[in-house]
């Protein structure tokens, strides 16, 4: 058995709402996803700011007309599937917020937990274990998972790149959403969605994006992974 | 700049010394560096199960005679490279042994701490943070780097597989020693030796083993990673 034989469920009428949607990986993932032909709800802490990264995602190349509206985070935590993009540093408090409009959803944390310093990045202690299971603990009527944390926000938002091509390892610990959130990464042109195990081992998919970073300054790159044979 | 614009030095005259080549990981990387020419000693904590693993590897398809010998992890470390195979919970005590003969070398810890309970496997926390870092603090005269933690036994040590296809991830604070280490990882037939940060990002990657073998259990794979855009 391999990717090809585990059947994904078809997720294409489903919504995406993006909380942090103004910022670089949250943009980059509205606007693949739009292209996608998913309807996309961007939301920001500001309701103006939402509305106007809508107009502008709505005009970029493959974006067909009316996919993409924009409003505030809790307009965005209205749709089917709501992706946190905010910075580590407001996920507590937004997750907290967020949480009677995210009940019952899947809720997919791609936020990454690193700290810089001279010597480049390096993954935080986090006391759930990961901003996943920090989202998990925070919400406990969401279905979360974790998923789209090592996709390059320059990548997704240049209209140039039609495929961006890797793997997203998917985790969580309910499988019936895990699945729609892979389902939904293989809607992105060149993009895989890898179920990579429960949430308690997404600390290290998390940290790992500090390892990319480094790959990135070595080797000029906009790096991302595959996962072989499957 | 990409993975091919980096020199690597030429290393194929280096004899390579595997701690712990009697297990899985251990021998299969035993075997593949002998298939690509390297001189190798097999180490073990028994003297004879050194030299029977030395018999049986230089046996095998593709291994030039004289290729491979084998002792006591002692004889081991005589290499000019070692690897360090041994099971996590061994891991401390026969780093400290052997800090002595590995003074001056280069020493490649692969060494995953991981748990296992009912719902798989998980990190464990390790106090330095790492087992690459534990070898580190335990030998400060060595040059430790990190890499080889993804590869599958069962395709290393199968001699019908012809090419092991996988980025190996080489972390280290020293870096000629890392290019040493990358330049072993390409000098195996389907690998690449790409350079993923400092020590202090070792961890994840010992933890992302977790990782894979949920997606083996998964997708029934022997998965490894590779790059991308490098």
């Amino acid at each position: 058995m391999n990717y090809d034989h585990i059947a994904l469920p078809d997720v294409s009428g489903l919504s995406v709402g993006i909380i942090g949607g103004t910022g670089p990986q949250g943009r980059g993932l509205a606007y693949r996803f739009a292209r996608a032909g998913q309807r996309v709800l961007v939301g920001s802490r500001s309701t103006e700011r939402g509305e106007q990264a809508a107009v502008e995602l709505g005009a970029l190349p493959g974006v067909a007309a009316g996919t993409v509206s924009g409003g505030d985070n809790v307009f965005a935590a209205g749709a089917d599937v709501v992706v946190i993009a905010v910075p580590w540093e407001g996920h507590r408090a937004t997750v907290a917020e967020l949480s009677p409009q995210l009940a019952g959803k899947i809720v997919v944390d791609c936020v990454n937990p690193l700290g810089f310093d001279k010597q480049g990045p390096y993954p935080l202690r986090v006391e759930e274990g990961s901003a996943a299971e920090q989202a998990a603990t925070l919400l406990p009527e969401s279905r979360v998972c974790a998923a789209f944390h090592h996709v390059s926000a320059v990548l997704l938002a240049d209209p140039e790149v039609d495929a961006v091509d890797l793997d997203v390892l998917v985790l969580g610990d309910d499988r019936d959403a895990a699945l729609q959130v892979q389902a939904l990464a293989g809607r992105i042109a060149g993009m895989r969605g890898v179920f990579a195990g429960r949430l308690r081992n997404a600390g290290q998919i998390e940290a790992l994006t500090a390892n990319l970073i480094a790959i990135n300054k070595r080797y000029k790159a906009h790096a991302g992974i595959r996962v072989t044979d499957v």
